[in-house]
């Protein structure tokens, strides 16, 4: 059995590079950028009115001017046009261009136009002023956008204003979630007095679309055979597979013995943490000789690598080994630093087994604090107790008794 | 001018309920569960084997006995068996239905088995150990999840287990956002000198997207006539106009103008707020007599209310706004509470006006505190700046200084 740390180091080592797609920039949402963004241009790209008004020459003001014609109109979205007289002025709107020899924007709620003319009502007024300088937000060529940033809605607004129609994001895993076991009967069906229904592979499919990663879902029932043969075939075609069950003491957990008859390699069984301890974890590396299914490339012989995450079954340690494993792996893999979240327990806690505890709490915000409420579960197997809860918070096995007060590590699942 | 509180309320007051859809479970991530969800049978559904190994008649164990022959073995999704004999055991797996007449498990780590025979190694063992009771979890009829929970992973599980293929959702409001503004070029297109990409209009996108509301996008030149057609069109089809640009006081700002002559009730513009002071927020309600399009209630005359926020068009202002005003409207029209977040101001923060200031901040996690440390733009045109940060801290307008520590309202965007 192996600590929690250790099995994160185990699967950080595990990390892969899946590659890089374009997608168009709307569906880039959420995925995770890989190409540096620079400016095309300036920003703004030209001197840019910042206020609906009037333009004037600073120095006709400086010499006591206070009346101006109104020569021109320059609206934005115009080409750019001339103050052909210094005494005279021209209206701008926001956005425009600013004119030719003209270098102060003065507000309409600043002037009153009379006939034709426009009086400035104030005594002073500074040279450039709300004139947004070109370049002053950012010159061309200057990064914009870092790769591996995660694509939110503030930089889908610099994309679209560089250009980028089309975006450079990080490919996902092929993903196959697998439940076992014959108690399992679909969400449709009414399950016998002695059966459950199948729900670990749907929140599985439920937190990896929180990541933005597609999946597909399988069920196969407890017989060693078919297990084997549906598992081959998943070794050859996806990238990841997530199991739910079959990896304990029972005597129809064959997972491990099947994985081993395959040749993945088992990195390590078992985790001193609860929930989740008997969790799987290896990986496959196949040879790929001709496959008709795979094209070669130049090397005669491809090798084809699959993780296996094997979660416990009960509900809340498929849950929790999810977001403890394969979120950080994945975030590895994509090139994404994630940061760590810590709030402070509302009260004691004890917990004796040297074990990492994740329990369960509800993480409220008062007055800047993250403050965590632990929340009463049934065990494992209480997967309804997650609805009351938002996050689980992770108490190292090294210590028995946690003072209300600390901080400690939050994993936030909402 | 109104203070961004009246605004709020004002916004309140106009929430709607968009009424109830049904999907398919899986595409109901994120969305609003109008439905309460009962548990179908008690959970567990029987008295539920915990672990793998033996299980035996407590009261054989208390009468001294510690060999028990293997009489046979429940496997998880069998019928019930029956211990025929008490002084025998069943072999029993995890998530396996408790056999008859039997009343305590003993893991496989604490027996060992010889020709048939399991020898328990424990002095001590307690009656009903191991073993899951029926109804622990939750008893049949109990509420499981509440009507307008968001619906998360954790959600999804629980919807899955009591068999919940089709979900009830909260029905998205149909959205229409509109840029405005000659200096707009696509994306796709090299702008002139005097032009820029269209962009609000995708940020926008996204915003909505995080809320898992769809939306549609179009752009008006500004040319008044057509700005009042289109606009009369998008009345009568859709519940929410977004609009980016031309409620200032620029020439070409036409569109309070055109909102007005089509009967849109303003029921503000400009808030005492920076960025995104000339917020334009009103109310349209068209009674529809036998429009084509519009299948009739049993009333001879239905009206159609459409809601439009009219943004002022600098990115940072549609941004903000859209977060402090429509996100807030939504959620109340959804019956979703969103808790308040704070955090702490990292340094002094000095801002005269009166007004309430959306400052950008990075906020960070340190031992269990929510730091906000101010960054800085360039104005409220600096779209880039965003990805430089994740949040805006909310500074009331009564106050001019806010010092290093104190706590303030924060609204997160990624």
């Amino acid at each position: 059995m192996i600590s929690v740390e250790q099995a994160l180091q185990t699967i950080a080592n595990s990390a892969q590079d899946f590659g890089v797609e374009e997608i168009p920039l709307l569906q880039s949402l959420g995925r995770i950028l890989k190409e540096e963004i620079k400016a095309d241009r300036d920003f703004p790209p030209f001197h840019r009115v910042a206020m609906d008004g009037i333009v004037i020459d600073y120095s006709q003001f400086q010499k006591g001017q206070r009346s101006f014609k109104i020569e021109g109109i320059q609206p934005a979205g115009s080409e750019q046009v001339l103050l052909k007289n210094p005494s005279n002025c021209i209206e701008v709107m926001t956005g425009a261009v600013l004119p030719m020899h003209a270098n102060a924007v003065i507000r309409y709620e600043d002037i009153r136009i009379e006939k034709g003319v426009a009086t400035i009502l104030l005594n002073e007024i500074c040279e450039a002023q709300n004139i947004h300088q070109q370049g002053k937000d950012s010159k061309k060529g200057q990064v914009l956008i870092k790769q591996n940033t995660r694509i939110s809605a503030a930089e889908i607004g610099v994309l679209a204003t560089v250009g980028k129609d089309k975006v450079k994001v990080a490919k996902n895993p092929k993903v196959m979630i697998v439940s076992t076991g014959n108690e399992l009967v679909d969400v449709g069906a009414i399950p016998l007095a002695h059966q459950i229904r199948r729900s670990n592979v749907f929140t599985l499919v439920s937190l990896l679309e929180r990541l933005h990663i597609p999946s597909e879902t399988a069920h196969i029932s407890d017989d060693k055979w078919l297990l084997k043969a549906k598992v081959e075939t998943y070794l050859t075609q996806y990238d990841v597979l997530l199991f739910s069950g079959a990896v304990s003491k029972g005597k129809y957990d064959f997972l491990p013995e099947v994985l081993d008859q395959l040749g993945v390699e088992k990195l390590f069984h078992t985790v001193a943490q609860r929930p989740g301890k008997p969790f799987w974890f290896g990986k496959s590396t196949l040879l790929l000789a001709s496959h008709q299914d795979v094209p070669l490339k130049k090397e005669k012989n491809q090798t084809k690598n699959t993780l296996v995450f094997a979660f416990p079954g009960n509900p809340i340690s498929t849950f929790v080994n999810c977001l403890v494993y394969f979120y950080p792996w994945y975030h590895k893999s994509i090139g994404l630093k994630e940061e760590e979240e810590t709030a402070i327990l509302a009260e004691d806690v004890s917990f004796k087994p040297s074990l990492t505890y994740f329990l369960q709490v509800t993480v409220n915000c008062r007055f800047g604090h993250l403050i965590a409420t632990p929340i009463q579960g049934n065990g494992s197997g209480d997967l309804a107790s997650l609805v009351h809860s938002n996050a689980f918070i992770q108490l190292p096995k090294e210590q028995a008794a946690f003072v209300k007060g600390a901080a400690y590590k939050i994993i936030r699942y909402r």
